[in-house]
């Protein structure tokens, strides 16, 4: 993709082992599509995130079905978000994690563009909501397990995948530097990207004229995604449900005490 | 030195205009070492933030004297911060900002290794201190002005230099995942990595052995890192004065304002 | 593996559209082995060129099956070279490519390194052979063929995937400078490194120890590189035999013809 | 450059040491130009190779001068080539190299762009023309000076610098893939890209309408750049004259002899 700046596919998420089945069921979609009866050529798109702990990763239980059911039921309007998906077997920062997404629209003085983000949540740190402390404050604050752990895999690794879409005019090289952005929008959250973090952020635009936009009007797109992608990974966890897999069970984010904790910390209002 | 590994001379920090003359300086002082007499290449390292607000950055003042006093004078021992050598003129969140620096020290469990961080403040965004919306609360958000300029470079632009050292028996691969880590830490303060910003760390290790630090050993260094640069940043502002040059004034932050602020945000004790 | 610096699996090579059922077989293959057990990631290393034109590419009939023995029946010693394995319908510089292999090993007094190389050929350009013109005596000149095409993916496209294994004890990023000479070989063979080519090169080393080759003494390592590509797409050629296939057939190179050539060029000596 | 896709000021070429007095003084020149007399940032693009062995580098003898000389006597027309300007002292392949330079010009099919390349070539290598073993027939093998060598910097290090110049309508991402491919053309003349060279490519457009070229149409270009390339590095040596400085001499390549040669390897018709 960075070499020719082209993505030919729906962009697929799933989890790690899951890859190549995806992968191959996404080229079976492709290929017997009408038009498509000579293409020789693809280069499937396909992210992932770790979700091991909950889920039977080493199964591999998604397929050609669930590929051509997603691609197919793709539609307009809200997003499902929270514990679905390639998210269903996700945790964040000690927590349920999942499926998130947040939008931005510059005003129209700015271009009137919109940028939208995606993020699918399985990752480490000390959850940050707009600045308060709510994984300290909550007790799940990963280093502690880390410190006492015997072995095996940091349960404060993991990844996430950010998936950035936007109409505004701009070329490979800036879409780039939205890209490089989102990581700043996850810092602001508590992630720390750890060792075994292969966070990935990818961003297209679809627009499709001449016109560049020009480097001084990017800022306000930088801003878009930082602050999309923050508020996308915090949609992840208010959304997700507590889920039972493999043996483990990950909690939901306690919603009651995490918006006390946000009343604390003068977040969001007190109520009287 | 991504290429080579290797960093030949003490690293400098100055004005952007300014880099040729102390680049300059800075050869004339490692060619006049002692054992130099028949070295004939040296990459010499300057770092540069824009502080043409402020300084006369035109004029270009600083040249070998300068650059030799600099380097004669380095000690060890606590680091000056705040409006002084190459963060004399800079400006960050519309605040007075300048040279700031932290360290961590991991646990003897973890290696026992130190990060130091010293950064160079001159970006845009709205401060936030440990999650307190410190720029909002203050008026110092700079979207307002950016809408209402006619022209010319973002007020809010600007960039950042962040210098990371360790004792970490890292090589240049980790070394590189270290420097992309404070990246994480500026974003907490709320740096937007506004288009004009080239920020810009540089990490490296005093470590000369040979063994070196497995990648499983990396995630507290990465948050030694962002934690260090998080802190480095508000103690630029929080040792910075009021400076006025150039015809404009800019205003150290206000601590007692400040200190309010985190209060009012728990980030630190109401005091009764 | 830049993030990382870590190979975790056997380096497979296929065709494109059978990379992800390739992988999934590693997959297969890795999750079984003994001690394994309780694997939960494992990032398949898996490399293609695109060879549409002699193979049923969108059938993808690399599978299990074959990739089990592949990787069992893998053993030291002479490497089979031509068309063979992932070589088997690849084309290069218009002739029958494949598999290609070379090494070099430095002087005593440089280290006494080894540096092997493996090549995948599928690629445009003229060839080149230690500088005679076989391509254009041949009159094999791919640009004729281009200008006349009336749509399609351009014949003289392509890519290709080299190998790189070393004992020398180098770390992550000379191993990155290791495969970056690799194309400096392809360069000197006539490939063009057209739009669609997506040539890459992995360099791996089988050093475990601790002390690492300085900066100084990587030019011999990077000279055994260039030479041995450049060997191992010569060998790829002539070892190569004519195929046909998908209704195309694709001579191999004409050995004796090519001789000529060399001799007509110096590069070989005339034979009375 | 690469983060805004900008080149504020011309492209200078001078030797390592020298580089920050000529930044300086391009500063000089582009802060007093009128209408610039506000202006606070300027990235100034300054490049080098190490002509230390026929130069006194140390003494750093181009200042503001030179520099406002050259920028103001840039005009259209041939360029000089060889032994002039930051090509004084090079040497490349042994031999005295310098400046050269050459050009392609696509069909207009192919879109009627061309393609300009400067080098300024200082590395070592086996020089190969046309791919005549040049270098070797000459005797000027650096291996056997490398091996020979007590210590110091090996005398095939060096580096070049090729900048490449467009009127083709390409993005950022299209213009790092002509820069890198400007690294093939090289190598087809026998670099071998050693551990001192600093190679360096930069390309730019002097496009600025809105439309692009598709990546489908850039091989054409691809092809101009290392062709022109290859071509430019020759220029420099069959224009290059002998040099003596800093109490060494470099001969220039011996042309007649070298047309021997190239008439040996059948590269050019043997006259009768």
């Amino acid at each position: 993709m960075n070499e020719l700046g082209e993505i030919e596919t729906p962009i697929l998420l799933t989890s790690t082992l899951n890859v190549p089945r995806v992968a191959d069921a996404l080229l079976d979609y492709m290929l017997t599509r009408p038009g498509n009866e000579d293409v020789r050529s693809i280069n499937p798109v396909v992210a992932e995130t770790n979700d091991g702990y909950l889920n039977d990763i080493r199964g591999r239980h998604v397929g050609r079905d669930e590929v051509f059911a997603a691609i197919e039921g793709a539609k307009a309007g809200p997003v499902v978000e929270g514990a679905v998906g390639a998210g269903t077997g996700t945790v964040a920062f000690g927590f349920k994690g999942g499926i998130g997404t947040a939008s931005r629209r510059l005003a129209g003085t700015l271009g009137g563009f919109t940028v939208g983000v995606l993020v699918q949540t399985n990752f480490g740190g000390v959850l940050t909501i707009a600045g308060a402390p709510v994984g300290r404050e909550l007790g799940r604050y990963y280093l502690k397990e880390e410190l006492g752990e015997a072995g095996g895999r940091n349960p404060a690794d993991g990844s996430v995948i950010v998936v950035i879409a936007t109409d505004a005019p701009v070329d490979h090289r800036n879409l780039a530097r939205l890209a490089a952005r989102s990581m700043m929008g996850l810092a602001r959250t508590g992630s720390a990207a750890s060792n075994g973090s292969g966070d990935y952020a990818i961003a297209f635009s679809t627009y499709r004229g001449g016109g560049l936009l020009s480097n001084d009007a990017t800022s306000p797109l930088f801003l878009a995604v930082i602050e999309a992608t923050e508020e996308a990974v915090y949609n992840s966890l208010f959304r997700a449900t507590t889920m039972t897999g493999n043996g483990h069970t990950v909690d939901a984010l306690p919603v009651d005490r995490t918006l006390d904790i946000l009343r604390k910390y003068n977040v969001i209002a007190s109520q009287r």
